[in-house]
């Protein structure tokens, strides 16, 4: 049966101020009304005949699951990680968890906080992907790119395999490029590595039997200690902790030969900056993108993001302006990489991402 | 004997958000670690032989005035004003007030919210000022203009007159000029008319007589039915609200055959604008002005305050970021004139300013 497995172990910084280490971006509301891991849910939801996801998720995140769950009335299985250690022993994790329940599990595993625009392609294209999984191989969605970005790695997709329509041999896995290499990357045809698989439960854990061995001792532990509570399988705290912490590109997908892409257009973005965000948000006839209480004169092809508290604008352009109760954010729309350097410039003065302490902030 | 009279009736709202109704520029930390009232009051402070300033106020920044004074630990009289009704009636009544008490005083007035780069060019130029009012000139300060700024009124001045060096009749004020005009005016050796005088207070007191009748009577009832109490004269309510509403330029200035213009440079704005305070401010190495809690990344050229609220800008130039608790502008610095239109779109929708009530806004 296919179980939708959706990562929500996330705690993303470029997103700041509106994502914080103890709020990531997952739960913030960015390009709609519902947070990008809600959306993940009612795209899901929209599936036909899955069983109820399971969502893996850090213990400190787990109040906000449920929170965010309740709000839009959708139930899910929590998996319960003491710590993060990246996405190979959540998978791992996630795997065993399924394969006690479902020998024949297919897991489709999502991310937690990206955007995929076009709801209609994802439906359409997950079949597809479990097809392939059903026989053995290990799909990962490759994501046709609109132009040469730096942030994303990238697939170089080899010959079509197999009786589904699409599917293509991986010939290599490619680290996130320079702007001229990206360039040849278009050219040549290369997909986006989106994070996002299907395949079935035994096949990966085969795979991480042959090349993570230990890792998958430490997660077949805190999975064999773990407790189940009315509130979610609970994995076992020190054999979790002791997994080594490697995402599960490095340890499988890169080296596995069950690896296909299967190539697909569907407005897909990891919502990894802010321009991100106002790529992928509705715009004005100005090309802004606002929400919350803002007033603008004169302002264009900019995101203005007023939580809390009233932002005015006059005479301004391709900026970023996102504005919380303590904390604003000022900054040219295409530099939005930078606020990375902003949020590493606080934590060098030993702040927590800003002034006020964590119980004055907004939940 | 020479006083200083401050008028401190100001409200101005294009310093937003900074400057709101109930705490207006002149109270404002703006170019320093002091207000411009109290900037002021240490210029006054500065000069040999004057009495105890004047401080013409009105009754809702009373409180405001004596803790900035206390503040800085200066004294002051204080004239309260039931309402602002411009300078004509501020000036009468602190005219009327200091007559009392010395048939030969002689005024120096000067507004609260004027900044002054060069103290010592005041110094210096105040006693000419007086020697000229001692013979019954109306004095006006004619600030040397170094660039052709339309947000000031001009004075031509003509020939010199009388013995104190450099005091020049006055051919006529100007409005405020479009750009074209103000080019002509700075070639023609134009002054801007900053709004600070010296006169004697009979002197002005005859001319108003002369020209403002209607509002001398009233100013002159409002005194005589005035209050002396512990912190202050008291004008009546009921006849200052009757008296003509009227500056003292038009009042006066431009009708009366004694004015005169002393020209002077020194370093003097109105800080009308943000970009003013930019400007008359300190810059470091990116040419910004930042105070407060800030953290700038690739930023010129740029004015960052932060106002008991993290702000945080990375690539960006020109611009002025304002924050407070509970609003934020971010103009283009040469756009800072467009804050007014800000503050207009928050009044047409019955908003005082911004989101929060007056008892949660900061002193």
């Amino acid at each position: 049966m296919l179980s939708a497995v959706i990562l929500c172990g996330g705690s993303g910084t470029r997103l700041w101020p509106a994502s914080r280490k103890t709020v990531p971006k997952q739960f913030v509301r960015l390009t709609g009304a519902r947070s990008m891991f809600q959306e993940t849910l009612d795209r899901v939801n929209s599936l036909p005949g899955l069983s109820i996801p399971l969502i893996v998720t850090g213990a400190i995140h787990k109040e906000q699951v449920e929170a965010q769950l309740a709000e839009i009335g959708l139930a899910a299985n929590l998996l319960v990680e003491p710590e993060g250690r990246e996405s190979g022993p959540a998978i791992a994790a996630a795997a065993l968890h399924l394969l006690e329940r479902d020998p024949d599990a297919i897991m489709l595993v999502l991310a937690a906080d990206h955007h995929i625009g076009d709801a209609m392609a994802f439906r359409e294209i997950v079949p597809r992907a479990v097809s392939a999984a059903a026989h053995g191989r290990i799909v990962t969605f490759g994501m046709r790119p609109d132009h040469p970005a730096t942030g994303y790695g990238y697939i170089a997709p080899g010959e079509a395999i197999g009786s589904v329509a699409g599917v293509r041999r991986v010939l290599h896995f490619a680290e996130k490029p320079a702007a001229e290499i990206a360039c040849d990357y278009l050219a040549a045809g290369y997909l986006w590595n989106s994070g996002n698989f299907v395949f079935r439960a035994d096949v990966l854990l085969g795979e991480l039997a042959r090349f993570e061995p230990a890792m998958l001792d430490a997660v077949r532990r805190s999975v064999a200690l773990g407790a189940e509570s009315i509130d979610g399988f609970h994995l076992e705290l020190e054999s979790f902790c002791s997994a080594t912490r490697k995402p599960i590109d490095t340890a499988v997908m890169e080296r596995t030969a069950h690896a296909v892409v299967l190539p697909v257009e569907m407005g897909w973005s990891d919502i990894g900056t802010w321009n991100a965000v106002w790529e992928a948000s509705g715009k004005d006839e100005a090309g802004n993108v606002i929400s919350g209480d803002a007033v603008t004169v004169d302002t264009r092809r900019s995101l203005v993001r007023a939580d809390n508290i009233l932002v005015a604008t006059a005479g301004v352009e391709d900026l970023v302006i996102v504005a919380t109760p303590d904390a604003v954010l000022v900054c040219r729309r295409d530099a939005s990489q930078s606020v990375r350097r902003v949020v590493e410039r606080l934590m060098q003065e030993n702040r927590v991402e800003a002034t006020l302490p964590p119980d004055k902030r907004r939940p």
